[in-house]
């Protein structure tokens, strides 16, 4: 049985606070030469006083060898196996976007993307155009007329991505992505998997059709390309599992729609960065799992920029002892998957973590936070979900098992 | 769910080509007085550059506490949960020998054996006859009539050892082995142990009886020990789970035996080690996963001689950059189990690995190929069927998993 029904079972409600600090995609391997990660390079006294009196080590996402995605990651980072739930793209769109998707709905995410003359996708991403262009043209596509009982939401995301939910009686959500993931070939055509989703892939094909239409005159945004349809999938919830009253602080609406995911509140509008230790303390009353999220990292590694990457953890631990304030019991630091640098992409690389609870975890003579010292860890290496096993227990939140 | 479900959904075919190199039995213990392995007393200038260069660690074939036999340690090296699949040692040698083996055949080993007087086993192995008095033998016991419906093949396999094969309608295979693995006794009798199994014994019963009768007069090999009995498992291939066109290169029947039994092709004459680099060099075109096979290690390790798995050590090193080339993108270095000097046999020790994929693993800062020095590697401890996974990701033959 998986350990982490035993903590289910035995998790308990207490007054202590448990603050879980991700930096997307901090994890990263040594650059040639000094062999060092943006990690380790960078100057962060305060992460690694955390390091130095707390436990660390390594902590696989869904398992060796395996690259995750951000819904699997977070999955990971709040204690699920991720090979149990499945969160499709749509759905993560949806939201994240604070959109009140029901069971039933089917949810895609889309892009605005440039078609030529000979309707062959030039640009998937449609030049990036502004979030105010973005909500012009949804403007738009929110008059395309739509059958009797069915109901359609076009939403605005950011830039040149949007949600798309179709509501009705049993629609299936069993649908391929229109996107081709390749520029030079048309969108690929609306195409059910199974006999369920059939109804579904006719009113998306006919509102993609009239989508064209309406974008026509575009020079940019003159299409769509849709991916990732899925519906809502049964999560337990943290409170269920294991009694917390979780909350997230998190600029970014995929995150927060993860968060949201599991049953966590958040402060109803995302506090940028330098906003985070207000947000952090306000968020501190009647929660005590608090889940803030850093997207920047991740940025840097995907754009295979060493120093950025550098510079933003620099950052984050110059504001940490104002996020931190005094008001936690256990100090949670780790990422919910590794984008190095030389890579420019999510790896499957095992991500580093520390857990700080005085005199409540092992010290373990690590004195810097880093990979190659959380290798060295305490913790050793073990799937990510017993990263929040660790953290509970740290703050007293997991009764004894068995007599 | 096992992680490795994940990497089979996510793996993907790739130009980008592994070499898996096993030194059978190559775990060991640290000696007395020096405290050093035969691996670490080696001077294998090769073998520790790709461990500088990549990143090591030690993995349990089948989990701790658990002495693999050769058909579960490569179950594990292959990627399989050796829990999951059971290879009797018959099915090994009929394979091994390129026998075509059939759904519902029952196989099982034969020793030659020598008897004395009494019918009492003296030497286990008939003073380990050549193989070609095996084949002698061999063609006599082909003339011991069967009954009708019934197929029996007689199969030598080298030196003292072959295969026996029943082949016919509704045999079952839970035979006990006749082997008493010691002498001084009397081989055991011939024993079914389900109701299926008791044509199957009266048939093989009938045959040991005639070929005590057939062998009488020999002064050594006048008596034969069955075990292993056992049909053909449904395992799933290499090119079935991970998309991999997989090719084997090996010296000794069992272990191409093995490689078959999970879909690899191989050269027609098993190469003996002198002739790998020529039979990797050949091997290459067309296929993505090698797997080359050196047996002697494990052979030293089973006479108890230190200072010749040492050597063993140094020649494999001193043929690795020809047998290495410059083709592959990947190389994992690691054994199927232990098999420690000291105790000479198999052993639970977890098995020493490294993967070298340059800018692809986590260099971990270990220096020497060596038992100590991996358990200070960046891969930690895991069982033996993720380091398949982590070769995978590292060839990059595994897609991200989620969005």
């Amino acid at each position: 049985m998986d350990p982490m029904r035993i903590v289910e079972a035995q998790a308990e409600q207490t007054p202590s606070k448990i603050v879980m600090l991700v930096m997307d995609g901090l994890g990263d391997l040594p650059r040639y030469g000094d062999g060092l990660t943006p990690l380790a390079a960078a100057n962060k006294p305060n992460l690694d006083r955390l390091a130095r009196d707390g436990c660390c080590g390594r902590f696989d996402p869904v398992g060796p060898g395996i690259t995750p995605g951000s819904g699997p990651g977070h999955l990971g980072l709040f204690g699920y196996d991720p090979t149990e739930f499945e969160i499709g793209r749509g759905v993560l769109s949806a939201v994240g976007i604070d959109f009140a998707l029901q069971p039933g709905d089917v949810a895609a995410r889309f892009n605005f993307c440039t078609l030529d003359g000979k309707g062959r996708v030039t640009d998937r991403r449609a030049g990036r155009i502004s979030t105010e262009e973005n909500r012009r043209l949804v403007a738009r596509l929110r008059t395309i007329p739509v059958p009797k009982g069915v109901k359609l939401f076009v939403e605005t995301e950011a830039e040149h991505r949007g949600a798309l939910v179709v509501r009705g009686k049993g629609l299936g959500h069993r649908l391929a992505d229109t996107d081709p993931q390749r520029t030079g070939v048309p969108p690929l055509p609306v195409k059910a998997l199974d006999a369920k989703a059939k109804p579904t892939a006719a009113i998306v094909a006919a509102f993609v059709e009239a989508a064209s239409a309406a974008l026509g005159g575009e020079p940019r945004a003159n299409g769509i390309l849709l991916r990732g349809f899925d519906s809502l999938p049964h999560i337990p919830s943290l409170a269920d599992r294991f009694r917390l009253r979780p909350v997230c602080v998190a600029t970014y609406p995929m995150y927060r729609g993860l968060a949201r995911l599991v049953g966590m509140e958040m402060p109803p509008a995302p506090p940028a960065l330098g906003e985070f230790p207000a947000a952090v303390r306000a968020a501190r009353d009647g929660h005590d799992f608090l889940f803030v999220h850093v997207k920047y990292t991740d940025k840097a590694g995907e754009d295979g920029d060493f120093d950025r990457k550098c510079a933003v953890v620099e950052q984050v631990d110059a504001m940490l002892p104002e996020i931190l304030g005094d008001g936690f019991d256990v100090v949670v630091v780790s990422a919910d998957h590794s984008t190095p640098v030389a890579l420019k992409a999510h790896s499957w690389h095992p991500v580093p973590a520390l857990v700080w609870a005085p005199g409540r975890v092992f010290r373990d003579g690590v004195t810097a936070f880093t990979e190659s010292a959380c290798t060295a860890g305490g913790f050793g290496r073990m799937p990510l979900r017993f990263l929040l096993a660790e953290a509970l227990a740290a703050a007293g939140k997991v009764a004894k098992f068995g007599a």
